[in-house]
């Protein structure tokens, strides 16, 4: 792929003449086009809101990192604050901490599917608060929020007078009782930026394509100049590969519906192999299945635990003794909770999950 | 292209061993080496060197764009400043407005081969400055600048006690008498950070694959904690596709000479063409014919014009009046000068500078 690629551009021809001829090629003529990309990812997007958005409210991003990256620099103002879920996505409190964005934050609560805490929501934020972060279905819970729970987050955002940034890079990636709803879908009520990408559901994410999608029918972004401050932002930075750009409209819009029922029935039997046998590990509580994402966060009952001292050392030595590699809660705000990752192949997670229970089984208090 | 990567991942089949077969496809599978294109930039880099470069020393970027934001980041500190080349390249000011660094500018000399006046830089640097930027060969004056002269922007350097971000974006695109020299030459002197990219050298800046080097024997970067903020700065940001990533070995190694020999020997004839047609321009006075990368620094002359202010409107009523387009040098730092392209097709360029001659006779100032 790379050979035609190169071939293409380093033509045997004397002149210019081989650079015009490839960018009259089939593949990279439609990167001339520079509006085709905004106008399918708008048309995309639009399929699940009740609004139609224009290819204007729709901003290419270098993967969903960068869009990260772009909303707190651009949100980052002297004594500003925003408000991010606990668990959460770490590199959000790093492009804070690197912005000098103050981050505070909200909980979500297991014993209420992960909803968020909407109480404490009201309590964190002041006048300098300037946003809300959700992520749904999220990251690292596994779970997906209703309808209900997500207008409820929409009137709370509109009572505080914030934005919502909506991180729906698992979008779709829904195989339990709830199905995906966008925040944008709530964008009358409140402004709110939608971040995406194709990496998660079309299983790409080295392409590095994402995107910031103002789902803001009432224009409140474009008014308090927020958009401007994308636009500019993204005119002095870095975006994605010209050809990846170019193939936005066909994968968009012909990517069968047989691939991704494909890819959501192999997370729903990861989910459950993962429930099921999560449930045989005494230290190891799992307080809900998960129904969206890749992800499932479990509680670590330490005092079950002979010689080991919290998530992060048995993390430590899981991966030491056993080569299997979980990401201690620590790491996303929760001490003594653990991230699994369940999207592997399902002969790989079994093993791992019988290394994880053995190890489990050896670190065990020994009672008489 | 894009079809055949998109069947890769988008295979008929029901588990995720349809991603496992993707990573193990001979395009992908170099990725997982994730040294190996940093060995090959290593290796690219210090065929000019009078050292070796290691591996370590070498940071992947989405193009030089990223390069350039991550250094300036990176050297950004209350109350620091820099040194940057006037005329430059807008997005040094761009960045260093959005990090809050103070940019000072140093003039480049036209009646001196455009050589940087390093008694101003001199005059400009106190403590607080910690770094200057050298372009070359140069955007956009089209110079490119000499052993001799180089090692006295080292010594410079070293006497004022900063380092030098040598922005070698056009490494060589040279076709006069001066042969491209990396500032990395002269790493024992000073410590240096070189900014590169295959957009130029090998005509792909759409594919976002730039790279910043420790050109540094002393380790004086990685002693001050330079280093080590590149690397934090990078462990948050976003990088290039991965399928590009993979190939820069093949790319870096297997290039024939005979397409660089193309490139030059049109670039070349092109600013030949370039000057010999400027000549016959009354208003344009064009100081030094261009050595290297692909542009042109011209003065132009107000006063032998009718209806037209400066440099700006100038340009404005060029594309308005004749649709072609010049860059006013305001836009990098020197009113009343323009920034020509002759990196296009010959016929377009003959075209286009015929234009530019009609628009000035057109606009010349009657005389009796």
């Amino acid at each position: 792929m790379l050979r035609s690629q190169h071939h293409n551009l380093f033509g045997d021809r004397s002149s210019f003449d081989h650079l015009g001829d490839a960018l009259r090629s089939p593949t990279v003529s439609r990167v001339i086009d520079f509006a085709s990309f905004r106008i399918a990812i708008a048309e995309y997007l639009s399929g699940d809101l009740p609004y139609k958005l224009s290819p204007d409210d729709v901003f290419l991003t270098s993967g969903c990192t960068q869009a990260i990256e772009i909303v707190v620099s651009v949100l980052s103002q002297p004594g500003a604050n925003i408000l991010l879920p606990r668990p959460g996505f770490s590199l959000y409190e790093e492009q804070c901490a690197s912005s000098g964005l103050d981050g505070r934050h909200f909980n979500l609560v297991p014993d209420r599917e992960w909803e968020i805490d909407l109480d404490m929501v009201e309590a964190l934020a002041d006048d300098n608060t300037v946003a809300m972060v959700v992520i749904n279905p999220c990251n690292p819970c596994g779970n997906v929020l209703s309808y209900q729970h997500l207008s409820k987050v929409a009137e709370t955002a509109k009572k505080l007078g914030i934005m919502v940034i909506a991180d729906e890079v698992y979008n779709h990636l829904t195989f339990g009782k709830n199905p995906f709803v966008p925040m944008g879908a709530f964008g009358q009520t409140v402004p709110v930026l939608t971040l995406g990408s194709l990496s998660k559901r079309w299983l790409v994410p080295g392409w590095r394509l994402g995107w910031i999608a103002a789902t803001d029918p009432n224009g409140i972004l474009k008014d308090t100049k927020i958009i401007q401050c994308i636009e500019r932002y993204l005119s002095m930075s870095t975006a994605p590969a010209t050809f990846v750009q170019g193939a936005v409209p066909e994968i968009l819009k012909n990517t069968k519906d047989d691939f991704f029922k494909k890819t959501i029935e192999t997370l729903r039997k990861s989910a459950d192999l993962c429930y099921t046998k999560l449930q045989e590990i005494d230290c190891i509580e799992c307080p809900n299945k998960p129904e969206g994402s890749m992800f499932v966060m479990v509680k670590l009952d330490i005092s079950y635990l002979d010689d080991i001292q919290d998530d992060f050392e048995f993390c430590c030595k899981l991966v030491k003794e056993e080569s299997v590699v979980i990401l201690p809660g620590v790491a996303v705000g929760m001490k003594n909770w653990l991230r699994i990752t369940f999207a592997i192949e399902s002969s790989t997670l079994d093993d791992a999950l019988d290394r994880l229970k053995s190890f489990c089984k050896r670190h065990q208090k020994q009672t008489n």
